[in-house]
């Protein structure tokens, strides 16, 4: 949660005079997002939130990421809708970082899941799937095998592992699961298209108990559709306690179907999946753990949480496991 | 820029039932403030701002700065207004903290000020003095001699001192002006009353070229409304190269006078009140240099700055140095 860029007021009417949102009236630095720095602006003509891109952010891919929310915002789907400027540009510059606005959501992020939440999640993703199909753009998915790879690399050659990470034996489950996933990982048969590959709670907005906004799509990309699905289980339907709870599983996985029917292949090669996603987010968040200070301001999540569903993945035989049922 | 404690829409949501504004759409931990979390909340009925109070704030200094903005803004100071629950309170407790609701105030905060936002400035300044006169409440500025006394030999006796802050005879220079102080500062004959204690541009709104907002009442007290003018004097009146504008003087303290006319007394004093006011920020701002991570996210203002004001303070031989003219 941080603020890495200052925007003076006076530079921000500059760029605000590009557009047809009527004068600045306030705005807010927010503390939101790890990797950018978001402000909350109130022009005459509303509220709108307006993102400087910071470096860690590859800027190449910008064009796709916006691409991406102005794609599925134009076809009905409750994300942020980039908004243009009299010239048509949606991505300008302000205090020398890639700047975009995009519209703001109503709505606040749920913590303490219920199944309707779940129902809503799988819902919302499958619709991004759908809305996905006639997207004409293609973003490699950097967090696959070969990214795994890499992060698994840097993870275990890192000095003194086990006491800054003390998972027990965590080196032996990465080189295992990721030679097996090397393996086992299917390369056809599964439909591709765009994916939101980050559908975290926290990436979703309710408002009285409906839905209204799904969030954060810099780390969408062209991949399997299914490891989607994938990536959500994990993330949905779990409780604090590290338990998989089948009720969230079951809500998850059928209202996705509903929306998109699940072909039999991927309702076979879900664990599959799962346990790629359950590796992939063990991976991001030991490397992170490892290069963040215990005392920064920016949250650290702790590894263990991936670590025991990675465990539980590995020990579930279909997709009965979590829920499934056609 | 930092927001400590975490929110949860669900406890938000309590909180705010007992409050008659609707049920909650949005709401964003902003990064404003050092000392405090705030978060902009909107419900139904509006924009407002939750201060959650964290450990650096007296928790028994809460209730006389929400009775100052209170008192202010019943009438009529566009100050935040504090927002009353059903049963009438203004704190409550939210994530263990105590937490107060505020009005939301539009307008940006000035960089790039010009006289006509120190002529403002210096009105509004004015108009706290006068509205405070019948505030029924008193604090004791714990900045004051006593408490100048206790930060400069907290910062004199700093290890190496000079390697962590190099300015030049630091020490000389605050142990001297201590002991002249200490002899100098008045201490009858001036008006005392409320006062504001840190009215510096950045907790002052505009919108549209006028002044919209005064924020920020956590450093207020009973202490000379001189002092007072001679802290706006330091806040608005220099340029951004150290040097002193005498337009912008001029146009702050002939404002002030305007609206609530300087005694005599105050007219000759004010240079020592400016010594005393430089003082007071160069060393609050030396020992939070000392005591802040050079890479923590809280943006460390340079002491320097108060340096340089202190020592022209020291040779300005009257009010007529600073624009002041009757």
């Amino acid at each position: 949660m941080a603020v890495y860029t200052d925007v003076q007021a006076e530079a921000l009417k500059a760029f605000l005079a590009s557009y047809d949102l009527g004068p600045l009236v306030s705005f807010k630095g927010i503390a939101q997002g790890v990797e950018n720095s978001n402000f909350l602006v109130q022009c005459e003509k509303g509220l709108f939130i307006l993102t400087l891109y910071e470096k860690r952010v590859e800027q190449q891919d910008l064009p796709f990421f916006i691409h991406v929310m102005d794609h599925l915002a134009q076809q009905g789907l409750t994300c942020p809708q980039p908004i243009k400027n009299r010239t048509g540009q949606v991505l300008g510059t302000l205090s020398e970082r890639p700047a975009c606005l995009v519209s703001f959501l109503k709505g606040t992020e749920a913590h303490d899941l219920l199944p309707f939440h779940c129902e809503a999640a799988g819902n919302i993703l499958a619709q991004i799937h759908l809305l996905g199909k006639n997207f004409p753009f293609q973003r490699k998915n950097p967090l696959s095998l070969e990214g795994w790879n890499h992060l698994a690399q840097l993870i275990n050659t890192f000095p003194r592992l086990e006491a800054s990470l003390p998972l027990p034996s965590l080196q032996t489950l990465i080189t295992d699961e990721l030679l097996f996933l090397q393996k086992a990982w299917p390369e056809k048969g599964l439909p591709q298209g765009l994916i939101h590959a980050d559908l975290f709670p926290d990436n979703v907005l309710f408002l009285k108990n409906s839905l209204s906004g799904v969030l954060d799509f810099y780390f969408s990309c062209t991949d399997f559709l299914a490891y989607d699905v994938a990536i959500g289980l994990n993330a949905w339907c779990f409780e604090p306690d590290g338990s998989f709870n089948l009720l969230k599983g079951k809500a998850f996985l059928n209202a996705y179907h509903k929306e998109r029917p699940l072909t039999p292949l991927e309702v076979q090669v879900l664990p599959l999946l799962a346990r790629g996603a359950a590796l992939r987010f063990l991976l991001t968040r030991s490397f992170d753990w490892l290069h963040t200070s215990p005392d920064a301001l920016v949250h650290r999540k702790d590894p263990k949480e991936y670590f025991d569903k990675l465990r539980f993945h590995q020990k579930a035989p279909t997709s009965l496991s979590y829920g499934f049922s056609l």
